[in-house]
């Protein structure tokens, strides 16, 4: 994981990261079908929204910050396109564990990534039921969206931006977390999979009209697709080899 | 997670931790039935070996120096009430990223917890197998050992010490790991649950004969032990909770 001895991945950030592996290797390592699919509606809310923003934290930057400013400007270009008010998709860094120094990097590295203007660093709205330096944001981002887009989230600030009537769709390898259980749209893949993925499918989506777009995302259940990413690990456990790795057996040992 | 910022727990080791964390959520956090019983077989290994040793590495000592500590305590006891010829169970520390200012900070965490003499810091012979500093160990500790506790161990050092000829016992929260199925006996647990749970299966069968004690060892099937964690982490999965927090079903968003 690039990027962890600058100071921008905070510890309790590698744990999580931990956990993602985790689940990561139980799902195959793969970009899975109800991904694929969770993408499609995730692209269209981006498509459709009013204004769409996607919230940045320490372990997103590390791990894919090229891949999220492209994200955003594979939206922007799409939205673009088919001619609504406020094309622009906004990246504004959120931290866990946030300091302005630690806000400042991020910005930074959002900056070299080639987002002109990346939100964070002057927040003047909160997020209601969140403490203080969880809860800030910005009108021109997070604050004004409609649709936001948080990959690797922890649960109250999606249980949060869920209960303030944004639309959340979230990346998160652990189908059970409360973030994948509070969003709207959970995409459940490994990050930099799933960044490409998604701007994947707001390009092939890009010229489909609104009324295709919504029956997208009104046919969807997210309950039901974690449900499917939750029995591919059961249908995948019995097949994982537990022998020892010499290929004998694991007899009593004898002294 | 204490001692994180004193330096004796890596970055890896965190991510590590994390992944622990991932299936301990998954197996429901309590010590398994599966896992008692491989407390009993580890500890009977304890009780018979020649010279047993604790291999302690960052993440060890610092979610559990005292415990470690304890440990080797009650297996002495034990071992000395069993007339044994060397009662004593020594604890080794070995480092994934190995320096010596670090060893020194493991080593001294141990005196502190009651080891009057941690080895580790003049290793003076090599696991085969394994690159230069991760390869160190000590006459005294795991390179005269013929029983190793594993605690939290790389797979790569595991099979090393498998290969090597040493009894392993690991602590594992990942049935699936190298290590989980490189060891003879793996007990599936949080660390800081399975440390008393075994101290306490060594005292209960410190009174056991030998032959008493070989039967538990020569009964166990540490691929069948990690089937059943598997098996319990499969029949988990359906009970577990996908509706969103709010309890509400998490329909298609409206705007």
């Amino acid at each position: 994981m690039q990027g962890i001895r600058d100071g921008i991945v905070s510890e309790a950030g590698l744990i999580a990261h931990g956990r993602g592996e985790a689940f990561d290797y139980l799902l195959g390592e793969r970009t899975t079908e109800e991904a694929l699919e969770a993408c499609d509606v995730a692209a269209a809310h981006l498509l459709l929204a009013r204004r769409p923003v996607m919230s940045v934290n320490g372990n997103v930057a590390a791990l894919a910050a090229g891949a999220s400013v492209a994200l955003a400007r594979g939206v922007t270009e799409a939205r673009g396109s088919r001619g609504v008010a406020e094309p622009r998709m906004r990246l504004e860094v959120n931290l866990f564990h946030r300091t302005d120094s630690r806000v400042r990097m991020v910005v930074a590295q959002l900056r070299e990534a080639g987002e002109a203007e990346p939100l964070g660093e002057a927040p003047d709205m909160r997020v209601p039921g969140l403490d203080h330096a969880r809860a800030l944001c910005s009108s021109a981002g997070v604050g004004g969206a409609d649709v936001v887009l948080v990959p690797l989230e922890d649960g109250d600030r999606a249980e949060a931006l869920r209960a303030w009537g944004r639309t959340v769709v979230a990346i998160d390898l652990n189908p059970l977390s409360r973030t994948s259980r509070a969003a709207h749209v959970t995409i459940v893949d490994e990050l930099t999979r799933a960044l490409p993925a998604l701007q994947a499918a707001v390009a092939a989506l890009a010229s489909r009209p609104d009324g295709g777009l919504r029956r997208i995302v009104e046919r969807f259940d997210n309950p039901a697709s974690l449900a499917r990413s939750l029995d591919r690990i059961r249908g995948r456990l019995p097949a994982l080899d537990l022998a020892p790795p010499d290929g004998r057996a694991t007899g009593p040992s004898r002294r």
